[in-house]
């Protein structure tokens, strides 16, 4: 069948580009650094983003949208946040193709349509927000705004890959305006916990909330918020960010409100965002070397019913007895497909199923006819089992939790493994070079530092984990005096 | 309250922008010919989006995403289309920003980052997906593949307009491939089906449905069909288009498949889209001096309650009543506000929803709480009435229904009225000039004619209605002999 993949252990990296492949998620394009969003991976996509929708207005915000492109002029106001994207911008100069005078059927650019101001296509989305803002909030009752946006953004990386790092990406971007420093941190402190709850609760996968060190801050923010998650392979991945930006975007757009009082001050904003990224984090922290492992919560199909038959008759029988299966279990808004395709065999469709990650498949034979039963395989754990047909549905929606919960509870108990304390600078390399993961060390607090950390082992610091306990150590490279540990890791 | 737009007899085009400005549906943006989607504008968009992806659904299609942008190369593999398009084109040539050595703070784009090859900024993408295919379709059980997208495009209009017309525009896009000549043609005639009963039944506009001629056809299409709506001024608004291919696109980036004898030949194609420019039909076919009129169907809010109190005590007593209505309208998934904001008057809230164009709205006062019942007005009619609060949710459910429908009998009695036979020239131009609205007459077939008419009257042939009687006749304008008569317009 042609859909065998490169096992974990033997190449980990050719493992989850095989696997994005075959399980069709997406796909490379001709375009340098964009990739397609296949439908299956699309409609995969598309349970993550309405879960986040829902969770977002559930906390009271709004959905609008801004304009692609960001006039060169605006883009550098906030210099911070300029300069911190100016290395991967795409830039619009021209307006017009023409035909090429000299090869019949070409176009080339018309130099008569040079922009006079050259257009960014956005690296993300606060200077034309703020930009526009400044002309919705005069006074404090204009407040808050607590405003999101669905959009692709264009980032020009030079190392790309499938969904982890792609030149365009598909993303949220809150962007949100208060008239107290003190709800600008609640709104942004918020936005990480539900973005925590979405990855763990929805996606199965454990996450570490903290802050970001100054050196890994977003360009123009006070304070990074994150949230990390642990890959199979023993790196970390930053699966979404929350940014509390002070006053720097009121500033630079001159966005000003007047309070209760009539006295005028800056607004205080926050930003947050997660992307198709997470697809990626998914991938690589639940899937094996048969293919993905999807939590049902936001599997695009939950169940998959295999018929097994030699004739047109138990086919139809089989079909029959199917027909009433896949009721109750919509009934129950379980996502369910009926695959009697007669050009594939069923030891195919198993292992297709099983390259796609559905977490539920049911077979059924002329013996499990005769029995009332069906055999009922569970993707995560691959365990088999014989199963009356006696309240099946419920026996199928118990399973999917129980399914959904175990693939937490695993994806938990491996990320609790892998925090180690390193006490020396022995361990801390150790730790890092042999058994992975997240390493928890002092730090002496100073960007430098933390670079040669960096440059030295390649592990950067994740974040500052929230709750982390004050105790006096060494910092684990200059032995310079610390009030807590950090957690420092190889990432993604 | 500062609310007042200009009328519409007063000036339209006026009124028009007033309106969608305070309405608050959407604003201007910096970015030349690019609009902002406010959060009310947006929602607007949602549930539009929400049930035409249910449509395309239920019609067997999947959602998939493709890159922004697209090689110039690709672009102008399909001569007519890429032709069709060059004059719109945003291309990006650069990839980085640097600092300005002579401005501080300020930033240029970076020469040494020049693209070898310039990228479109995608106005449609019927290149960068067939060149796609080409890698997906082998043989003919590839087929059909029945993808839609969601995204923005960007096309360079000169004149531009909020909705109607904008340089960036948010759209869907279906890109369908086929084994047969039949399959396509069913495809690209059955998703006008869809979005003719999406306009009529959501959102209450009627269409015509008919055949774009060849010189009004979609750049590299070998058919276009589309639905037609009419705006209260008497002008004509292309509302949705949906195109049969032929083997163009496949020939352009040689797409072939084998079919089950093992014959090679091109794939058939269609493809279909609507945009946000329908916010801008709806807004123009219902609304009045007074503000939106939504139909109930897409409206972001259904039903306002607005209550009128003296005091604190009042307003806890209308309060709770209020509570039992909403969790009675909620039941009915009705979507409903209850606007007890101290500051502003009932008066202020009343002009704010009808601006808004909320379909019902409740006040309820001491009298009512008395009575046992609300003042109930409806925004399309205007009219009121005192309705017992028995049943209230069940009536108001009714009430939305007939208001949806009331919007579509009095769009379509406007339609009905407004397509008028002209059988001489000076009839015609009687009927453009005065009448306005669609003039049903004769026509020679060729693109000579089409196009001299245009030019006397500013007349396009809006469509070759499908339900066109075949009837002997003569040319409007050089008397030739037709069979059949045409719909003319002037048009958005």
């Amino acid at each position: 069948m042609g859909k065998a993949i490169t096992a974990r252990n033997e190449d980990y990296s050719q493992w989850y580009n095989d696997l994005i492949l075959k399980s069709e998620l997406a796909d490379y394009s001709v375009v340098r650094g964009c990739m397609i969003i296949k439908p299956y991976g699309f409609a995969l996509w598309e349970n993550m983003r309405d879960a986040l929708d829902k969770m977002f207005k559930d906390t009271g915000h709004v959905n609008a949208y801004f304009p692609l492109f960001v006039p060169k002029s605006l883009f550098e106001a906030e210099e911070q946040n300029a300069e911190g994207f100016a290395k991967e911008c795409a830039v619009v100069t021209h307006y017009r193709l023409k035909s090429d005078p000299t090869k019949k059927g070409k176009l080339i650019v018309d130099e008569d349509a040079k922009l006079e101001e050259e257009l960014i296509v956005r690296p993300t989305s606060e200077a034309i927000i703020w930009s526009t803002y400044k002309n919705w909030i005069q006074s404090y009752r204009d407040l808050p705004i607590l405003i999101n946006q669905w959009a692709n953004v264009v980032r020009w990386e030079m190392r790309t890959r499938l969904f982890l790092r792609t030149t365009e990406f598909l993303w949220q971007e809150g962007h949100t305006a208060h008239a107290t420093k003190g709800e600008a941190l609640f709104e942004a402190r918020q936005m990480l916990d539900v973005y925590a709850d979405f990855v763990e609760n929805f996606m199965a996968v454990p996450v570490i909330k903290g802050i970001k060190t100054p050196n890994e801050r977003f360009a123009g923010a006070e304070d990074t918020y994150c949230i990390e998650a642990l890959m199979q392979d023993g790196k970390a991945l930053q699966a979404g960010t929350s940014h509390f930006l002070g006053q720097n975007f009121a500033k630079a757009f001159d966005v000003k409100f007047s309070d209760k009082n009539n006295k005028l001050d800056h607004v205080w904003a926050t930003s947050w965002g997660v992307s198709t990224r997470l697809i990626g984090a998914l991938v690589m922290a639940h899937s094996d070397d048969d293919g993905l492992v999807l939590p049902p919560k936001i599997a695009p199909l939950q169940v998959v019913i295999v018929p097994i038959y030699k004739n047109d008759e138990q086919k139809a029988l089989i079909t029959q007895k199917v027909t009433e299966i896949t009721a109750a279990l919509k009934q129950l808004n379980i996502r369910v497909k009926f695959d009697d395709n007669d050009n594939n065999r069923p030891g195919w469709k198993f292992a297709e199923y099983e390259m796609k990650g559905v977490p539920v498949r049911i077979a059924i034979g002329p013996k499990d006819l005769e029995n009332n039963t069906v055999e009922v395989a569970r993707r995560d754990t691959k365990e088999k089992q014989s199963v009356s047909l006696e309240n099946i549905a419920i026996y199928i929606y118990q399973l999917l939790e129980q399914i959904q919960n175990n693939m937490f509870t695993k994806a938990k108990a491996y990320v609790d493994e892998h925090i180690t304390e390193a006490n020396t600078w022995d361990e801390f390399i150790d730790v890092l070079e042999n058994k992975t993961g997240f390493v928890s060390a002092h730090w002496d607090g100073t960007g430098e530092t933390e670079e040669k950390i960096k440059d030295l082992t390649k592990a950067t610091i994740r974040c500052i984990p929230f709750d982390a306990k004050q105790e006096e150590g060494a910092c684990i490279l200059t032995g310079k005096p610390s009030t807590q540990r950090v957690l420092f890791a190889k990432a993604y």
